[in-house]
């Protein structure tokens, strides 16, 4: 028997069909998610029927979504990215057509629960993960088991409040987490300051910046975006001395593009980590580790929830 | 058979003696923790012996600490309020001298314990529960399970960080949940205005303030007064809306002496939280209750970790 793992995001939707054990895919195949006036779930279904296999069966079909979901239901909230999937029973839909089992999880989770499985957190039993990326998603593993919350949408990490009245996040509030440290919240500053009149070798361009400009510029030395990772990093730091006294996992694990930032967000954020937490006890035990499955943690968190 | 319910706190040892169901003890004594130069230690196995029941056997002890505890090995860390108890055995000792299984657990953690099986949280799977005292302690229950932490020392939640940079902490770090929010961190707030000349009609007495006359000071309309509990009732609305976030409980319990203040600490903690998250979705299926055990629930607390 085989499982099928799939990777729902707004640009891509990703298939790939697993064996018993292991991470090397039999079949795999990516298509975008939007094209023409057809619906994303209809492309959807006709690329799993496309990785089906011919000659086994089929033991669990599990998808991981960008936007919050409801496990138990397999009901999509909302995923902002892919066009009209609002209460959308993206489980139901799956495991109707091919009467298969069917499970579904937030991305951010699955990619959590996969490094917990596969990747940094092997041999960890309570695990934080924050991807760092355009936004900020967690995943938390306690004892062996994924939080989701009664109602899916627990774990939301990247919206907890890191600096009350500070910056304005994408969900419309001040001062969260993502508002602060994502690539977003990173480039903004930076964008901020400049319309401010603070000097920066990204003035010229400042309309465009991304987190990437702003990482290149504080490798040369630019004062202003060696400011702006110091502050995502510090702010990052004290986020994660938050989650380390209320669950004390054993390990950290930071994923997405902005952690090839480096030390630039590491320093400030160890410094901030040390100084945050009121006893030491929580950095004893703790290894703070980068995420090892690269862009395939989509697939490997929803194989991982697929063969749980 | 019956169970063993000990309650220790730096002023009193509690002990009480259960039937195998309900909340009415068969015997139950207090005693001063520390009396001369006995060890706290001595007086508490003594107490234990002075309500063992006569006529039966005793399934389980269980004990609650002010303080970090493993409840894995049975060690109290550090209980700042009892003399000599630091990485003290205390399990190992009372399992020791009366041959019966003995478990141990941080009191705030065992009240949340105790308040989710038998008091506010009844029926509720997903529970966050906050003592409001002096400082600030916490016990998170997560799909019916105490949350502790490989080491024990999880759900610390009076220590998360509200607000960077702000008032200091009795742990020595700055803008804790319990700088703000506790009684301590209210009654330093009016005292610090007064010192820098706010007029209250608590200047006269600065330097004994305690919550309680601070909540006097406010049901008489002291402007002052009044903005202390504002204050303690935003960050306390800010850190319960990020709690949301990352478990999404069904329900918060709120306990301790500072929750008597009613709507002077109520009203501004739910704006705040109303404010704080990001999507009213974590409101939805969410009861805010005030906790039912009143000074019973650190037995109570004890108790339902001996049964469980």
């Amino acid at each position: 028997m085989k499982y099928i793992a799939i990777d729902i995001g707004g640009t891509q939707l990703r298939a790939a069909v697993y064996p018993e054990e292991g991470l090397e895919p039999v079949n795999s195949r990516s298509i975008p998610t939007h094209q023409g006036n057809e619906k994303p779930e209809i492309r959807l279904l006709e690329l799993i029927e496309s990785v089906w296999p011919k000659d086994d069966g089929i033991r669990c079909i599990a998808a991981g979504v960008a936007g919050p979901v409801d496990p138990r239901t397999g009901i999509v909230y909302n995923a902002p990215n892919i066009c009209g999937w609002t209460d959308f029973p993206l489980g139901s839909i799956i495991s109707h057509k091919f009467k298969t089992e069917t499970r579904i999880g937030n991305d951010a989770n699955l990619a959590g629960l996969g490094e917990w499985k596969y990747g940094a957190g092997v041999g960890h039993h309570d695990l934080i993960y924050l991807t760092i990326s355009t936004g900020i998603g967690g995943g938390i593993i306690i004892d062996d088991k994924m939080l989701v919350g009664p109602h899916g949408i627990a774990a939301e990490i990247g919206h907890i409040t890191v600096w009350p009245g500070g910056p304005m996040c994408g969900c419309g509030k001040r001062g969260h987490l993502e508002a602060v440290s994502s690539g977003t919240g990173i480039a903004n500053f930076v964008k901020q300051q400049i319309a401010n009149g603070v000097e920066s070798a990204l003035a010229d361009i400042s309309e465009t910046i991304t987190a990437r400009e702003v990482t290149r510029a504080a490798q040369h030395g630019d004062a202003l975006a060696l400011e702006a990772f110091d502050q995502a990093g510090r702010f990052l730091g004290q986020a994660i001395a938050d989650l380390l006294l209320i669950f004390e996992p054993t390990i950290v694990v930071l994923g997405g593009g902005v952690t090839k930032a480096g030390d630039l967000l590491m320093n400030p954020m160890q410094k901030a980590l040390k100084e945050g937490v009121f006893t030491p006890e929580y950095l004893k035990h703790l290894e703070i580790a980068i995420a090892k499955l690269g862009d395939q943690v989509g697939l490997v968190g929803a194989l991982t929830l697929a063969r749980s």
